[in-house]
């Protein structure tokens, strides 16, 4: 079944109405019949309707709500992923397979070591590009929401919004195992939780120190050196695994 | 510390020598001066040879042994993938991220859904490509072995080859989480572990039933779809993460 989102204002109480791209997609390229059920969602809520073509206009299709239902596939916890802005076309991966795995929001973040400098118009390019990628990978995935990629920010201002947060994970190398384990079962009970990931250089001596008394918590992700594109996607499979599957 | 693969007969009992382009990268990129630490294994076996740069000849470094260890980023078992072909150059995103993850083996199969078909001539460059890529992760992971990627085998030899394996994940949707919860934590404290990925269009039905008849255990990874080239990596994620920060 194919899934879509749409503005809240086209979904009425019995009828939903879908327009542009998608419009065009589902009559010229899916040729979907009438009677063909579809899931849609505003991107926002975790209310998922399901529906069937009713009828198509001239430049929309209406769809007959069937019934609504709670999404299954948002995790329990609002995951926050604070990136150190990577090099090239890495954070690309890194919203398309954090999208996959449940993410919230993901946050770039300025870092010491990040090599990848983004000034006003880049940045806003670069930061609608990249909510085009989340929109695209949570269609795939029939996500619920859409989770937002947000605007570059600094260090500072990403540890007042980390603050706000129950727990924050910190994955740095040469990590006590047992602290790890006890964080990543806190983190996997809480409402919401922050991942910060160093840029291709890791963090800088002090944004570890900040991150410290700001409350955050020093977690391995096993042995290996992992590359700053792969630690995000695995300490959020790490929580997928404790709150989905151990759970 | 840098680390390097050399061929068993490059070690000697006190003395390493480096040849070829990992030759040419320590000294003409690198400079590594005399004194300087490396880290070298066989990409076989786990022992790491800490060592310093001793001298440089015409077409050589010779390293003097300092000690040997025991690496300890090797996972404690075996893990086998048993990737369905996918599209494109999807195959070097897995086997990136699964070497970091710890695989020990990549196996490539043709299955009923795989679109892409791979003859011959074509399979061979394409394979040693792959382990070219497998050899380049394991030296930016400080991999002690250099996991294989093997040549692309048809279902029924990956059965047969899967059968050897003290037990093999199948992960396929509307899953029941409670026996994927037990099947992790037995592969978890298994010696070698084989994961099933289907391709772009899933497995094929009869594929489903020849893994259940072999022995293998079908698990969820999770509530939402995840792609071909991401389902592998968050498997051994979930074993990673039983057998190196719950253990």
């Amino acid at each position: 079944m194919y899934h879509f989102f749409v503005d809240k204002s086209q979904i009425g109480k019995d009828r939903i109405t879908i327009t542009g791209s998608d419009y065009n997609h589902i009559k010229n390229v899916l040729r979907m019949p009438r009677g063909e059920e579809v899931s849609v969602s505003d991107g926002e809520s975790d209310d998922e309707y399901r529906c069937r073509v009713a009828d198509y206009t001239d430049d929309s299709v209406i769809l007959d709500v069937e019934f609504i239902k709670k999404s299954d596939v948002e995790l329990p916890a609002k995951v926050y992923l604070f990136q150190g802005l990577p090099k090239a076309d890495k954070m690309e991966l890194i919203i398309q397979k954090c999208v996959e795995l449940g993410i919230y929001e993901i946050v770039p973040v300025a870092m010491a070591r990040s090599v990848v400098k983004l000034d006003g118009k880049k940045a806003a390019s670069k930061v609608a590009r990249w909510n085009e990628i989340s929109r695209a990978a949570a269609k795939q995935s029939k996500r619920a929401v859409v989770p937002q990629v947000s605007d570059v920010i600094s260090y500072k201002e990403a540890l007042k919004k980390a603050e706000e947060l129950d727990i924050v994970l910190v994955p740095y190398e040469m990590c006590e195992e047992t602290t790890s384990k006890e964080a990543f079962i806190e983190a996997s009970k809480a409402k919401s939780v922050g991942i910060f990931i160093g840029p291709e250089g890791g963090f800088d001596k002090t944004e570890i120190d900040k991150a410290m008394e700001m409350g955050g918590r020093n977690v391995t992700l096993g042995r290996r050196i992992l590359r700053t594109e792969t630690a995000g996607m695995v300490a959020l499979s790490y929580l997928n695994f404790l709150m989905e599957i151990m759970a």
